[in-house]
């Protein structure tokens, strides 16, 4: 993280989970750190998520990456965490347009405007796992065939090609990062159509039953948020990452169940119950899913270092103090 | 064609090139037939497209596909062909999100309107080779990889994956037919960022040089745009079309240095000549292009009919009687 310090960074998506917990570390590496972010309903934005010491110098913007309102600040920028968008794989089906907006009409406006501000920038944009669809192979490397399943996958994919082509045409040092399923202190437990871990983690500390289908068996790669925040400055301070896909996840894979049952374990509360799929189980079964991240290791340097049992841990910590605000 | 007497067709970008050709066909074949069109400057709408005998009963709606002014035609429709769309590479460029707005976010918001209205309909979506950009095999068939080299590639693409989606989880009976170099009547003639073959046409009518860089020996597959139309006509109206994309090209190669040279000849006037490749030469030379039309010949029925001299002759004929329309 030192190689941060003095140097300017923007992060967009920058009150919600993954985009708080990078700009406070960012903050704290001594950088000069900007935060935008839209704060639309339903997302991940928390002004509380910078309630910290470390966020006392953080400047905040309010705005969609494709507002004017965000022109002055890339003026000089010189590293942008580009983690703004709509995660939601369900709403995405309930309302396409605005998914498509969020996630690749204000990213494309955003690229234009910032090629012409601080055409030097470098760029790391945080894509998902969830474009491979059903995996056709385990480890998933990046090599592996793009298969949306959902508007979201389609609208995640174009902005990764978008941020590429402006890489080969503009000379903006623009990398793809594509994360598998993150937990940690930070995240929005509210609702129940942002992946499974927040699910898993409210109902555990609310001491609720954690419903499996089957035998919750399908395996999955979590990644602790602080791996992922390393991951990320890694991309950004590295010169030869431009250009490239990272696919990013975890050795360590687990299954839902012991996922299920270490998280109550930690929370002292809840209990994890066994419910039999339903009938239209091939719509929401995609088995098994682990990425292979030997290239973000070769080339980034990087490995995650924290288990699942530990972040969890951590996690279950945050919440017990604040959770209030999560709920 | 016999296929389609009497039933609902819509005909989206009804008054640009293919479109028009394509809704005179229709209607001509005894089809009830309505066009949209935006009617976008820069784009290849012409209301003088459809002065034909066997346009006199065509409906006509001037609309963006994401327009609600639109959604009444949209109920009881059974055959959508939907060929509107930004098609300059170099305006994708220039105006990015536009680009991504036509062709994207338009297609999201009418498929959307379209499903709810007509869950039942049949869609054609003509896409274009140029999402594959430079070939790394020959003849390019479905199964090469999409490497998209510009904005117009990315967006294009996308309303591909949407079509797909809708297909896959609403039962939207879509299809997509990926066009290669297209060529006839009712083309605008006026501009230079519409694809080459537009340009060699006019220089030839108006007695101009045809300039080719190098020796033009850079292949294409063109089709004449009956053979298209019927193509488009035979994807619509084959049940298992549904659900698959189709490269559709032809299996007549020819050289530049030998496309321009039947132009000329058919023409009468302009000649040809060969200039030395500029400095950026990477940049814009794809090298040969043709595209392998197994798919659409076995599951289709489909064949192109006329050879490019024959198409050619046509299209000067139409050219000379119309040449102020298209100036």
């Amino acid at each position: 993280m030192s190689s941060v310090a003095g140097r300017r960074c923007l992060v967009t998506g920058g009150l919600g989970f993954i985009g708080s917990n990078l700009a406070l570390a960012l903050a704290g590496a001594g950088a000069d750190v900007t935060v935008v972010d839209a704060c639309y309903p339903r997302h991940g934005a928390n002004p509380a998520n910078l309630d910290d010491p470390a966020g006392e110098g953080i400047r905040r913007i309010t705005a969609d990456l494709a507002d004017t309102a965000l022109r002055p600040a890339l003026e000089g920028v010189e590293l942008v965490f580009n983690l703004a968008g709509q995660v939601s794989h369900v709403d995405s089906m309930n309302d396409p347009v605005f998914d498509l907006d969020v996630n690749t009409r204000s990213q494309v406006a955003f690229l234009e405007a910032l090629r012409w501000a601080s055409p030097g920038a470098t760029v790391v944009y945080t894509s998902t796992r969830q474009l491979f669809g059903r995996p056709q192979y385990l480890p998933v490397d990046e090599a592996h065939p793009v298969q949306p399943v959902d508007v979201n996958g389609i609208s995640k994919h174009a902005a990764e090609q978008f941020h590429l082509l402006y890489r080969e045409r503009y000379g903006l040092a623009a990398s793809v990062v594509r994360l598998t399923n993150v937990f940690g202190p930070r995240q929005r437990l509210r609702d129940d159509f942002q992946g499974f871990l927040p699910i898993f983690v409210r109902r555990a500390l609310l001491g609720q039953p954690i419903s499996l289908f089957g035998d919750g068996a399908q395996e999955r790669d979590c990644l602790y948020v602080d791996d992922v925040v390393d991951c990320l400055v890694r991309a950004a301070t590295t010169p030869e990452a431009a250009g490239e896909v990272f696919n990013v996840g975890n050795d360590e894979h687990l299954s839902l169940r012991v996922i299920a049952e270490l998280i109550v374990a930690a929370a002292g509360a809840g209990t994890v119950e066994l419910v039999p799929w339903p009938p239209d189980r091939d719509a929401i079964d995609i088995g098994s899913y682990f990425g292979d991240s030997s290239k973000a290791k070769r080339m980034l340097g990087w490995t995650p270092e924290i288990p699942f049992a530990d972040g969890i841990a951590r996690t279950v910590d945050f919440y017990r103090a604040h959770l209030a605000r999560y709920l």
